[in-house]
């Protein structure tokens, strides 16, 4: 094990603190399977967390980037104020990564309309990861320990899907599921992508012609690049217990074909990573739970699995 | 339990003898499960069934219907001859179910490019049946023991779905689920209807308005005929082991978002149901397996529950 002060520092933003998520920070930072791997560096107000943490009977977090001032906040009622504390916390872990301080960033849930109650002007994460890192084509990857799926497209109509797809990014997409696979598994992935259409286009008989001119040549390109990658497969068997056994990731053209097969099978486990950044950031797939804020109750399952991926990715050179 | 001459007859059509549907509806027909529950009668060559039932060292079955001839055939080995047989014995179940000698239809599998060589006039079973019963607007439902899906479409490409939908057909699938989750269950079922888009279209914002204007009035026009339905629900969360306890069966506007639910949970035990139609047909949910066809080690999970589907919707009236 390597001793505490090289192990990698995880900026974990502990989102909107009328929610669940300071309690989950805190109960993770406490957990060994944590504090072996990583030092967790909770991102919010320090006095708010301390608050918190001696409700849900639980050591107050050894290490504390104090940000944002919640003066006043009672569970479940979230306000200007606790939009602003989550917003500047968020912000705040992103600069630290982006210098190179933690080697990853891992959010907590935020409550939206708080951020829209202070004057944000982000509707979420995603959008003040873009807006903060200059990328906007990075890629959304769902985990869980069933299996691991990356999105071409996420919040669009189902009618656009097909007009959207292009083999340039899905073959973006299928280069970032390897690149992460490759880094959290340490050996080289195997990648399947998925068709667009029932049975994968059943030779074109079902098909505008989605799987041979734009997702097989996507596949081609990317194992000419070296990369194990083969499809496009029917969705429908793509998921069997007998695929994701010799799958580290799929990638899937449209939100539910990727969404659906997670959240059927997962085990409240599910994490959500942003692939494509130059920082690594991984989250909850949970919200803020405002009626379970505060005590003690909530399933920190995501949230851990958010922090062991986070540590899963983290570059090498990054302590 | 019934006499045995007061059990509901059911049909077997075993599918083409090259494959494994004989040896399945053998196996089956000598199950208990099977036989306290139903009258099975296999439908095929009986030379061909004998002697499949001697190499994989099962009693011949009881009851055979002999329809069609197959000289000579070896596993695996489909032919002009077996296509001929398998068609036969299918359209001679058909006949008897509509003249009421047998309570319903199971298939084993057929291989298709048989058919073609014997020039049968149809690609598959769907086709034959919307021939001999007339109706064209069934639905296809796929039911495993962890949840039951009905498709509003099925085999087109993804892009055409949206323009397919309509209230009328998605009410049609609503009540088709709700009728025979009703006389399976033998009390009111609930139905869940999904959306389309993302996260059911989010308030319109990642939609077309297929939620507002085709799903929902379904639903309405459903639920004011005494249907306990409920929708459109977001369908990456329509699927989760909670939602899945409390649905009998969920109405699913494409293959795949039927399709890759069940097939990810599903243990070898999906079966096929053709709703809609004047008589009661289920289905395998599986191919012909060529490579096991007669070696005694098929998984005959699929067969035994398209059996006890088919006995549980069978109509009462006919035995």
């Amino acid at each position: 094990m390597k001793p505490a002060n090289l192990l990698p520092r995880i900026a974990i933003s502990v989102g909107d603190v009328a929610g669940v998520g300071p309690e989950l920070a805190i109960r993770c930072a406490n957990l060994p399977e944590v504090t072996q791997r990583c030092q967790p560096i909770l991102y919010g107000p320090r006095d708010c967390l301390t608050r918190i943490a001696n409700i849900v009977e639980l050591p107050a977090p050894s290490f504390i980037r104090d940000i944002g001032q919640v003066d006043s906040v009672r569970p479940g009622e979230f306000s200007a104020a606790t939009g602003k504390a989550s917003f500047e916390a968020f912000d705040a872990a992103i600069s630290d990564a982006l210098q190179n301080q933690v080697a990853a960033v891992v959010t907590g849930p935020i409550q939206k309309e708080a951020w829209h109650r202070a004057g944000i002007p982000y509707p979420g994460h995603t959008e003040v990861l873009a807006a903060r890192t200059g990328v906007n084509d990075f890629c959304m990857m769902l985990t869980s320990t069933e299996l691991s799926v990356i999105l071409v497209t996420i919040h669009i109509p189902l009618a656009e899907v097909p007009g959207q797809l292009n083999p340039s990014s899905i073959s973006q997409a299928i280069r970032l599921a390897a690149d992460a696979m490759q880094r959290r598994h340490k050996r080289t992935p195997r990648i399947v992508v998925c068709g667009l259409n029932p049975h994968a286009g059943e030779n074109g008989l079902f098909s505008h012609g989605e799987e041979s001119d734009l997702i097989a040549p996507a596949i081609k390109q990317c194992a000419n690049e070296g990369i194990d990658v083969i499809g496009p497969v029917p969705p429908d068997t793509a998921f069997t217990p007998a695929m994701r056994s010799s799958t580290d990731a799929f990638v899937c053209m449209y939100h539910d074909q990727g969404l659906i097969p997670i959240k059927a099978l997962s085990f409240d486990d599910a994490v959500n990573v942003t692939l494509g950044l130059p920082i690594v950031r991984t989250s909850v797939d949970h919200g803020t739970a405002l009626d379970l804020a505060w005590k003690g109750k909530a399933n920190h399952r995501s949230m851990l699995a958010a922090i062991e991926m986070a540590v899963d990715l983290a570059r090498a050179d990054v302590v």
